[in-house]
């Protein structure tokens, strides 16, 4: 018996976000325990709580034993939370239904990948008015406000869901400059300094200076599927290894698109990438700067980090119908990061860019 | 021993976040074990790991012996983090740091009361502008994409903080209407059903209508301690019921200032609070339609629900420092909510309106 409760997985399985439990039952029944809404209409497999405590007389009213194993979501409910539900459902043995749905939601269905295109292109749409949004003398957290308010009017739904406890984030990562080399608590490709301590991560505050790159990595979260993408517009022209690097990374993506598809090794894909890196010399600038991500790219869907990890230590390989991002970067110093970021979605000999929008660095003056 | 590892404890603890583990010892010691950012400035008592692993043998190195029992956040941490860590310090005993870090940050220091102070002064000026925004023909979201705009723009950090597993939400609430009745799975005191199913709070996208009430319940996030403040607006007259029950927040308003000071019972608050609505026969209205919050406010702090809570069952009493947001509201059918909320400083024998600002329904046309 699988037993769901956080809001990314609750939505997954019902389409909805409520209060409460999915329970998945080994006979592939799904009852769903709603706490709150209070107003939510109920029928046979939509039950009203209180409190979890209530579900298992609930199921030994529909002749549902209780189980021995019960999974649960073991990376995201608190350990008090676990406790309570542990005991109310008098079960030693637990699984980790935090993994289980991770894995299960790496393969898409096509209604999950129709809900991840339409968000990518309102994302492209949304980046192609990004150069009108400049304006000279602007800091990197002005420019950055301007394109979330131009998110929202095209329908971000504003918040957007991470996995695990380190993924603090407003709207995205607008980077330009130095800021672009600090390393950020959270475990995102790249970090910057943030304008609070409370959250120290992406734009700075910082007036954008010319001869800087501005690397823009905002939401894709126009429907619960989110795209990642990345584009890079600089102020005014950049030092030639600026642009070098970013050709490389255009490069890294050619070859994803030549090579990648169902069946290939995630670990394999992030060693040819550092390896490119190194025979351009430019591996000081790769991921990061003074800290430097350990991964070339992930899984994108109800949250933005899902499975698979492009990592070196990665033991997965690429299925049909997963979504994945892909973002070899660089960072350089006094100039910012360059190199773009695209969402793909896995063919059976193929890949397809669902976010293939002009790649060059773009000039904002 | 304490062994802290969530960003709002680790800001409180040390002012800034990081991601790694606070470590304060029983002879009042605070050690910073640091995992990111890499490029954080060590000394004797920031010192990097890799994993939490690392922390008990560079606590004997310090001379420091382990604890039988520690303190972790059981309310905040997942139980495969609560787990790693036990094992990693081979402890059985474990606390609840999450309690005790959320009692100790009911009474706030000077410094927080001035970050708070600030906040609050910055949310004032934003709603002392939320009328030039309004056009007529907006969507309630419309209406509240313009307010975060302006919100950003004079210095809205964007992400706010909340404790608990059922407290999504983006920059606030705003509520217009019918929408105000629908009942939210999140734990907030107003719903709304949201323009997405995967986040169903607050503005739906609706037209605003000519005889509606606009409550405008937004995020006071202009430094990390938040002020929470209510105002209503109207497009055109409301119904007299609508005027009456607002007139009954602001009398209950005026009862909270003249007879709540350090040393009253947060329960008989909410229970003259409720009774003051029963007795002008607007119970029906009090708090929620559909689905009403059983409490009438809340500690505010690093998150927006702070202990202590107004509600009939709570055992605390106010203390001097404390910061409190009091909220008695209505939700009129067809109208939509009034009533208002302010934060108050408690003092020793009254307390300070820390969002002091006008407090009538303001008609926007």
């Amino acid at each position: 018996m699988i037993l769901l409760s956080t809001p990314v997985n609750i939505y997954y399985v019902t389409g909805r976000v409520f209060s409460g439990y999915v329970c998945l039952t080994d006979d592939n029944q799904s009852l769903l325990f709603v706490q709150r809404p209070l107003d939510v209409e109920t029928n046979d497999h939509i039950i009203p709580i209180r409190k979890v405590e209530d579900i298992p007389g609930l199921l030994a009213e529909r002749g549902i034993d209780l189980p021995s194993s019960l999974a649960l979501e073991l990376d995201a409910l608190t350990y008090n939370e676990v406790l309570r539900i542990r005991k109310a459902f008098s079960v030693q043995e637990l699984e980790n239904a935090s993994l289980i749905m991770r894995r299960r939601r790496m393969i898409k269905t096509e209604t999950e990948i129709e809900q991840l295109r339409i968000s990518a292109d309102i994302h492209m749409e949304v980046y192609r008015e990004v150069p009108r949004l400049f304006r000279k003398g602007m800091r990197d957290i002005d420019f950055q406000i301007e394109i979330e308010h131009l998110m929202r009017k095209k329908g971000s739904i504003g918040l957007f869901r991470t996995f695990g406890s380190n993924m603090d984030i407003y709207m995205g990562n607008l980077l330009s400059g130095d800021n672009a080399a600090l390393g950020s608590p959270f475990d995102f490709a790249l970090g910057g300094g943030g304008v609070h301590p409370s959250l120290p991560i992406g734009a700075s505050g910082e007036l954008i200076k010319e001869g800087t790159s501005i690397s823009v990595d905002m939401a894709g979260n126009y429907t619960a599927y989110l795209s990642d993408m990345t584009r890079v517009f600089s102020y005014g022209m950049l030092p030639d290894i600026a642009y070098k690097a970013h050709a490389l990374s255009l490069e890294m993506h050619s070859r994803f698109k030549k090579e990648v598809k169902a069946g290939t090794s995630c670990a394999e894909i992030y060693n040819w990438t550092l390896a490119m890196a190194e025979k351009a010399g430019l591996q000081d600038y790769f991921m990061g700067a003074n800290q430097k991500a350990k991964f070339v790219g992930h899984g994108v869907g109800l949250e933005i980090n899902e499975l698979p990890v492009l990592m070196a230590r990665s033991k997965d390989f690429l299925e049909e119908n997963m979504t994945i991002a892909y973002e070899p970067k660089f960072v350089i110093p006094k100039v910012g990061a360059v190199g773009i970021e695209n969402t793909y979605l896995i063919k059976k000999e193929i890949v397809e860019n669902l976010t293939s929008l002009d790649e060059e660095i773009q000039n904002l003056i």
